[in-house]
């Protein structure tokens, strides 16, 4: 937000305070002490000795946006950098009462009878290798989606259904020149088609299959999806806009967890657009459960290059300078350091895929996934040793050339924290652009154990906010996070601020009440409302038992914040409409009697008056 | 906890490494920089100047288990103090996707079907006028119940239906000599029974009614109702076991907002226990909807003070010392100061209603909530002007009985601190127990506005922590929170932690799983399955298209913190288990295929490779 705008919402501040007061029928006097004039510039500064402060004081905004995927909560939530405070949850593929998500007739239409997810991994949208600040692309796990968020409200516009697979994991949006396409992986093999039509396959594990799913970002439809045998978790997408790439676990097509751990080598897949959309072209797919299915299994196109790795691999990063896939060994100790350079005369069948590696650099025991900081450096989390370990790229590389005697001097390894503790993702600031600014680290680690409060058997998990920007790691702050903190970005707030509005376009909603009034038509009765602090357009409505109701309400104060609730008393019946916003919900009134409806988001002085009555009549 | 029991736990801290490297092969040796010990003792530490710091280190505890309110959330949280961390989310009237509260049977089972909430007012289970550390109890205002939650599983065990009533509102539990009963109030007035018996009624507000009712707080059954003209919002219990209080602000019967501002003065309702039980005992009430609904309308019998207030009144609360009820004024700038001692006289008919006021001081435009430090003054919520206003109780006491000239210099305002802004509830450090310690006051602010990034049109809400240790109220942190924060209480830590376990009593649940198995009795399939990180205790279960599962887990890893997850991808199912807990699922399988179901609770460096599969025959 410019310093303009920002000081016009200052001056807002006086007139929505007299709005509020309005028909108390009270003056709005200020009294009392008024505190320090607020400091609205960017925190981050230096404090004692060099060190970052993430200390934001009463007044201060954060640097930061960052957005983390929720896990099994199926949500996404905003959390503010470097305070670690967090500022909103985006309800995505969950039902949260507070907003009406999972309970407006807006939100239905998009969960389509699916009320529960599993949001891995939160991606932005791109132009030219950084965020344009447009979308929040992110999977669902559990029942195979992938939502869209647009970032200048915040909120869920798009979910799309993917077919033919199970363990929607890892996703990447197209990072050059722009994100026209997403790509997601799933990394559960299944029969494909998994249905009666193919019962025969449902015993037989080696006909069960991984597909990399091709979504187009602005039309949220499936483009085509990529046919392989391995399994897929992590995704990314290189800087030029050529490759996506994953990890492969499960090379084996195990279904118990010893099958799956009996290769020591498995692959890093990078699969080539320019031959996906010359299959596309030329027809070479075959149509099953309504999506564009090609064929990438070894001997059936060169579409997909397998590179082998160490051992049950997990995380796929690429350094913010486009040069390196940085691909981490799980159980094995290793970091894989494959030369993007190089892919395309693999491809072309020069060299062998395993001569793209230029480093296997051994970071420690169960590494995951490598972060970056623009200055040629990476940070790797290692989930058994409960590390973060930060190594340079190139020292690795050096150490691999001069052999076995070097690597073991682990020369490239410049500092290792303790993690408190089983950390799974981290992310640093800016670090998935070619804009990485190497100040902030996240450790989202698994466990928190004593380090807060006892809340019972089920315990907080553990972000912790680390400071980058010297030659040593250090950690300032533990931040407690509802199931599950599982990955997240971290994005200048410059970038997103300039995009994020404060009110709805009141017509974007086809429906948006202007006069309120109650229509019926059979047993069909609809019940338009206008909301304006402290009252509705209505201040009652009748209906007969057994109608079909649908209440449609728009919130006509324009002022920044001034949200209204509409809940139905014993209807279960909850939803939130921020300023110029409409919602609709349709019930059955299904029990005679007369019901209050009342506003469930504080507005006013008179906020508990805020009251209007259903009359459901015998 | 116990400095030993902590230490204990730190021991732990190895083995439980060693248990989660397990399967993988590899060996748990540490590496990396040790951090500095740990200081596990207290915060709230005098910083510079001799305030209070809020800063709570890496390693640390805080010091207060704060209990939010979640507001149309429909959930609790639980809040650090003073780091203002939200260390937890305790489902209760909501669905939660992450632990599976609205999915499991168990859950069900206790919300049938209402899945939607408003939860306004948290307090706990009390004795001798402090908190004993068992329960918590919280209304839900959207479909009339009242849920309590074990602190020692941090999780709702009761919820109880209140029929007759909408907008339960205030609720507050006995404080003396323990907590047998929990009162809770009813603020929309309407027919009683709202039926179709009494449909007659729907269109003659005077024949509309509002209920306080009293609940056993060990059965969580209704001990009976009290049937008044007039709403009723907030409420309170006084120290001494005799009364319950509570403010009505539409003694008017109003239904639209101007009809509930009609009168100058409504009322401070009193309820006289010993009355209440007489009339059990003597049978002296009607069966209404299942419950005992005694009548206390005025006139009809003498259970009910009524002690005229202006206007529109809100919240009640009690000093720490017992002496006074406050209530605060709303559309009125004063609060009342009821002296409890002369109540009794009251009742006896020795005294009017309003002789039982010793003043009513002017402290500000919009007072709502008062708190109290224990030391002799109270501080009030002034949701107009946007403050909170710390006074002098004996000092107001005193300028009344001197008259309006000294009224009018308001000495008794000690110091007025703006908040930002717009302020519902506030509550300081065991303030609603005998044992307020007068450290911090928390500020719930109902917008945040300006105050932190810009999250779009819906923002969060702001509640802004205050050190309250000296003469001048000094804030200290903005903490926002999503919607809503309706209120708190903030509980001395050494009064909770001792209480709270690690795991579940595995034997609790009758249907806890030793071995696992399949079990068929014509269509309904029983799946019992342990889990052990990082392996459930079947690899595969078979069963035929329609049958009705029931999946019933029981996690059998006894180490603190480590939980497991069961999802069923794209059968909408998910739920997690802690430590020695059971939770079942019962489900048609609709869908013929392979299902994976995995594991959603990261748990051990092998967590994605634990899963397992349902294969439904078509």
């Amino acid at each position: 937000m410019s310093e303009k705008s920002r000081s016009d919402k200052k001056g807002f501040k006086r007139r929505d305070f007299l709005k509020i007061a309005g028909i108390a029928g009270v003056a709005a006097a200020g009294t009392g002490v008024i505190l320090p004039r607020e400091k609205i510039f960017a925190s981050s500064k230096r404090g004692k000795k060099g060190h970052l402060s993430n200390e934001v004081k009463p007044g201060e905004l954060d640097d930061y946006y960052g957005f983390w995927s929720g896990g099994h909560s199926g949500e996404i939530r905003i959390v503010g950098l470097p305070s670690m405070r967090t500022l909103k949850r985006i309800p995505v593929f969950n039902m949260d009462v507070a907003s009406g998500w999972g309970i407006t007739n807006e939100s239905r239409k998009l969960l389509r009878g699916k009320y529960t997810g599993d949001t891995h991994h939160v991606h932005g949208s791109y132009k030219n290798g950084t965020y344009d600040g447009r979308y929040l692309f992110v999977n669902d796990k559990l029942n195979n989606r992938v939502a869209r968020i647009r970032l200048d409200y915040m909120e869920v516009d798009a979910i799309v259904d993917i077919p033919n697979v199970q363990g929607a994991h890892g996703l990447f949006p197209q990072r050059y020149p722009k994100t026209e396409w997403v790509v997601q992986n799933s990394e559960f093999q299944i029969p494909v088609p998994n249905d009666q039509t193919n019962a025969a396959a449902f015993d037989r594990p080696k006909q069960y299959y991984g597909l990399h799913t091709i979504i187009d970002a602005e039309r949220m439809s499936i483009v085509c999806q990529i046919m392989v045998d391995e399994n897929m978790d992590l995704a990314a997408t290189d800087y030029k806009g050529k490759y996506s790439m994953t990890t492969s676990y499960n090379t084996e097509k195990g279904v118990t967890i010893s099958e799956m751990l009996a290769s020591d080598y498995d692959y890093m897949l990078i699969f080539h657009w320019g031959r996906i959309r010359e299959a596309l072209r030329k027809g070479k797919y075959k149509w099953i459960s309504g999506v564009k299915v090609i064929d990438g299994r070894k001997g059936h196109s060169d579409i997909v290059l397998r590179i082998p790795v160490p051992k049950n691999p997990h995380g796929v990063n690429i350094s913010p300078d486009g040069k390196y896939a940085i691909c981490s060994g799980k159980v094995s100790p290793t970091c894989t350091v494959v030369d993007l350079d190089l892919v395309d005369r693999a491809f072309e069948g020069k060299i062998k895929p395993e001569d793209c590696i230029v480093a296997q650099p051994e970071i420690g025991l169960g590494p995951l996934h490598t972060t970056f900081d623009g200055r040629g450096n990476a940070y790797t989390s290692v989930f058994i040793d409960s590390t973060n370990v930060k190594w340079n790229i190139q020292k690795a590389i050096e150490a691999e050339k001069k052999g076995p005697e070097e690597k073991k001097k682990k020369e490239y390894i410049i500092d290792v924290l303790d993690i408190h503790y089983q950390v799974g993702h981290i992310m640093a600031s800016m670090a998935e652009t070619k804009e990485a600014d190497g100040k902030w680290l996240v450790s989202l680690n698994k466990f928190s154990k004593d380090r807060f409060l006892n809340t019972g058997p089920l315990k907080p998990d553990n972000d912790q906010l680390v400071d980058i920007s010297g030659e040593k790691l250090r950690l300032v702050h533990d931040g407690p996070q509802y199931l599950e903190p599982h990955d997240c970005i971290i994005v200048r707030r410059d970038i997103v601020e300039p995009r994020v509005k404060d009110r709805y376009e009141m017509f974007e909603h086809p429906l948006a009440v202007v006069k309120s009034g109650v229509e019926r038509k059979g047993r069909n009765v609809t019940i338009r409302m206008t909301s304006n602090a402290p009252v509705y357009g209505l201040q009652e409505a009748r209906v007969k038992k057994g109608d079909r109701v649908t209440l449609i309400v728009t919130n006509h104060d324009e002022i920044s914040d001034l949200s209204h609730g509409v809940a139905i008393s014993n209807y279960n019946i909850n939803f939130v409409i921020a300023p110029f916003q409409t919602k609709s919900v349709t019930f059955t009134a299904d029990k005679p009697g007369v019901f209050w409806v009342y506003c469930t988001n504080f507005c006013h002085a008179l906020h508990l008056e805020m009251r209007m009555r259903i009359i459901v009549e015998p």
